[in-house]
């Protein structure tokens, strides 16, 4: 079956899920966002409508998508009548219960990645995790996210929670980690460049071996001299300090109980 | 010129390097460690020479790499006679002068990558940064830098510490959150490979992009429903609980003060 999907969203995640969406041959119907601009531009780039009015959205879709920050999900909800049609929200941390006053039909649709407007990204390998309240609403995501990827789960609302925290930590934490690094290097005029190599080949080895395997560095043997070395070259930098101390204690008890 | 190169360490450092110098042609001449198996098993695999007796340390080379873990170092140099022939530590964190005592001709070799036994490596893009006590052993250092990597620069031993303390937040840091999400997703049953792109992901955007530029998630915008829901979950897990917190003020004050 060809579903019609619309939009409520125009930002990283829609513009990528509803592009692939329309590469993959569904008719993405229109495209919502309180931003005229944005929807306009997201609209212009799949051929189809946009708007920017709550009164104005598609009443024929057979799938509605809600892909914003979590935060504004509620607050959009109960601005639209759905004719009890399939809502499906995008995110990790909501539950699918949140859906329940809109719809009588009601799915989630999680791809875990992230997601930037001008990166390309390969959508067979991003796993995608739904879930819905009837057999009938699973069956269909199930089958609009089997075209898009070959790893699609149903997973309820509980464990997807647990795999957004995991997410955050993988992502969102490393990420930081990259930025204090940049910094600390910044502060000496070395490039971010020279870190580039490391970054990925560490990336690379969980690819290939478990995290706890690929441990190294002073924390995990608890080299006493090397860490209140850099404990002291940390006071010029306002937190990382206590940032470096409290993750170093914690890496050492993790591998001391693996012991 | 031709170096003869010994290697004082057979552990993954030691492994690469004096495989790449061998490769590339330099005569590596005995390799030394503590354990015989080791010392034997890479001696083989190079076609040389191996001891794990002080006294056996060949006298005829003309460098020795001292490619051990740091808190090993000190010991055993005080062991060796070098003959003031140019000896070389490849540590982040030991200042040059910890070899001042033990030649004349002095140096550092740190090549900024995570080494693992069984991983290949492209040593032509790895950062090496080496510092000398003079100018012709530091050319030495270089021209032996240049035949392996594109990237050689000279660092001296304040700036190599601090080089070394943003790998341990780029590298070690991040490997250990890699693990903290494996042990969240274990705990769900769910398996570690959904992350393995997201993860890949997040690792390449920043090879194009400033990692302050790339933070999403929920701490950068200070999303107090989510992050509180996630703490509660974190309850569970011994000690995250306190990291998560941490982590999301610290990236929320990073990113408040870049705005």
């Amino acid at each position: 079956m060809s579903y019609t999907i619309c939009f409520i969203g125009a930002g990283n995640l829609a513009t990528h899920l509803s592009t692939i969406f329309h590469k993959k041959g569904f008719n993405v119907s229109q495209i919502y966002s309180r931003s005229e601009k944005s929807a306009k531009l997201l609209a212009e780039k799949l051929k189809t409508q946009y708007t920017n009015s709550f009164k104005n959205i598609d009443s024929n879709a057979d799938i509605y998508f809600i892909a914003l920050k979590d935060s504004a999900v509620e607050d959009v909800l109960s601005e639209i009548n759905f004719n009890n049609k399939l809502v499906v929200h995008c995110s990790g941390s909501l539950p699918l219960s949140i859906l329940e006053k809109h719809s009588e039909n009601i799915g989630v649709f999680y791809p875990l990645q992230t997601f930037s407007k001008n990166r390309a990204l390969d959508f067979s390998s991003i796993p995608i995790f739904i879930e819905a309240n009837f057999v009938a609403n699973e069956n269909s995501l199930h089958e609009i996210a089997s075209k898009i990827s070959s790893s699609v789960s149903v997973l309820n609302s509980g464990k997807r929670k647990l795999l957004h925290i995991s997410a955050v930590f993988a992502n969102n934490f490393v990420n930081y980690f990259y930025s204090i690094s940049s910094e600390i290097l910044r502060s000496q005029n070395i490039s971010f460049d020279v870190l580039k190599p490391l970054i990925l080949e560490t990336a690379k080895k969980v690819q290939e071996m478990q995290p706890e395997k690929a441990q190294t560095g002073p924390a995990v043997r608890f080299d006493e001299n090397i860490i209140s070395a850099h404990l002291e070259e940390l006071e010029h930098f306002n937190g990382y300090q206590e940032l470096y101390n409290s993750i170093s204690k914690s890496i050492f008890e993790y591998h001391s109980k693996l012991k």
